[in-house]
């Protein structure tokens, strides 16, 4: 059971994330609040999503596991206005989501949850460095890296200490250093991995609109991209497989 | 004969709300002002126009008719500036029509009104329930039913009094529901009808611009939507068939 | 070897003023500034450019000849802010040039000279009749004469004198007349030559920003337009083939 009222705002937000990633989705809604824990589908990047009760004007819920198609989700939230009330209504039977806001009522099917593809278990991995910075500047240097190859290096160069990116094309290269000064905060660590722009590209979009982004990396390890949403009632990881070096 | 000066935002408004529905149409001049009739290719809309003389800036006329390419009025309007004094001429053998403006002269081929479809008889049809609510709100209800199939129900609860719509798809629904004080009025009668929205989309743009849609509406019967335009020197009606409702 | 830094929005306008005409230039390098001149893959049309130190904050160069892709920098022009600095830097080898701006590093392939085309030798032609105008005002007749053709003329009437443009297409007209007083100047003579609105289209768009665009023109002649750039320190000559009237 859930019945709840959102800021049309920070439910777009939190729709926009997930949709960076995957198509569907298993929400698990608790009286807590909502998570969802999703992987591609080629198993190369998992995101991470909490919303907790405070993240909603009202939020009444018991423990259920329901299937959300996510793009359809897209397109009803394009109807939304700014800074409108959402509610959001779930009974116990649970095949339909009841929505409504600005008089509209909407009825939307649910997906079988077991059509949608289990929780993935999140991988324990150490990664020693890490970088604080906005999101508009990780976006940034994600559209630099595209306009000479697919691929991005992201890598700490703990003498310094600098954060830096890397794109190597075919005959052009870009590079991206930022200092102590630049960034909110660094822990030095050799580190330098390369990543798919694919994947970057949309992650990048989403994190754009993030004032703090976290960067935990680690030497051909996965990164992992930590924000907040909701004003702080929300959490997102993103994590992201390497992508071997080959010439 | 014609010789005639309006401004450009009119005329655009006009033009705009006959490409809503055709892409060719005969123009009826006469003293009083210019008036037409259309239905589009498949019969299941109808158009009709009235621009009294009112909504010209000066305006000499006798009676002719006059066969008009809706599409490529459409490109030239693009080029026109907003709230420009757009000046019309048709010397009296009629077969170009003189358009200048902003230092423009445009010489434009008419269309021969033997090639261009005959005006259609308005069909008398009652339609026992009227609402009356703002364009916009009208075509927001539009793009919403778009979302989840391709046609839409239009009615009226006698017993409440409400205005509603309602759209079905195969696993989603969605309405909204429009109280006496949400509506400009209501004239309550035992009203509902399905149609396609493939229609609906385009008019519904043209009708968000105004401040006042009259809805005429009966049980599985056409829909009449009024409105005005041209500071009230223009009114326009459309006519939409109904569609059957099947399973 | 050249060194040198340029506000980012004169160097876009530069690259947006060769881009309109090819995809690759041979650029000239001095100490007194940049030169480049460069004809489009049919000999249709020309482009003349010259960019003098002054249009940079800072420039030091020797005599150096390099092979640019139009296209590859405009891509990289899309990620610059506006109104920064971009450090230009190439090593006297100078297979690379280095790019700097907001943190960035890109090292971009120059292409070899010997593989771009040489630079066309500016033919000597008399043009008698002249016109200075706005670039909007030049642009807007250009798309103006687009809705009903595919070519434009451009001439001069001695005798009122006025400059004028006319395109003719199979069923419609339309022409532009600017007397004297919307002109800055104009040089009578008799001068009318027709040309095809492919070039002209973006041509046009890159002059739309030039508050004044000499046009100089003859009968059945080329046409030149001459317009400065980098607040006076740049000056561009395009130069158009005539086509051929034909029924």
């Amino acid at each position: 059971m859930l019945k709840a009222e959102i800021n049309t705002d920070v439910f777009k937000e939190a729709i926009d994330v997930i949709a960076a990633l995957v198509t569907e989705c298993r929400l698990h809604i608790s009286p807590d609040g909502i998570t969802t824990r999703a992987v591609d589908t080629a198993n190369v990047a998992m995101i991470s999503l909490t919303l907790s009760s405070g993240a909603f004007t009202s939020y009444d819920a018991t423990e259920t596991e329901i299937g959300l198609d996510i793009n359809k989700m897209k397109n009803i939230l394009g109807m939304m206005g700014k800074d409108e009330i959402l509610s959001l209504e779930l009974p116990d039977d649970g095949h339909k989501m009841e929505m409504a806001f600005g008089g509209y009522k909407y009825s939307i099917a649910l997906l079988d949850v077991n059509t949608v593809r289990k929780d993935p278990n999140p991988p324990s991995i150490d990664l020693p460095g890490k970088a604080v910075l906005s999101g508009s500047d990780l976006n940034s240097s994600i559209k630099a890296a595209s306009l000479v190859s697919d691929k991005i290096a992201f890598g700490i160069n703990p003498e310094k200490p600098t954060f830096f990116m890397e794109a190597d094309g075919d005959t052009d290269h870009i590079n991206l250093e930022l200092e102590k000064d630049q960034l909110e905060s660094i822990t030095p660590a050799e580190a330098k991995s390369l990543f798919s722009l694919d994947y970057l590209r949309d992650m990048g979009k989403v994190m754009s609109r993030s004032d703090r982004v976290e960067i935990d990396i680690g030497l051909d390890h996965p990164v992992k991209f930590g924000f907040e949403i909701a004003q702080g009632n929300g959490k997102v990881e993103f994590l992201l497989a390497p992508r071997i070096e080959t010439d």
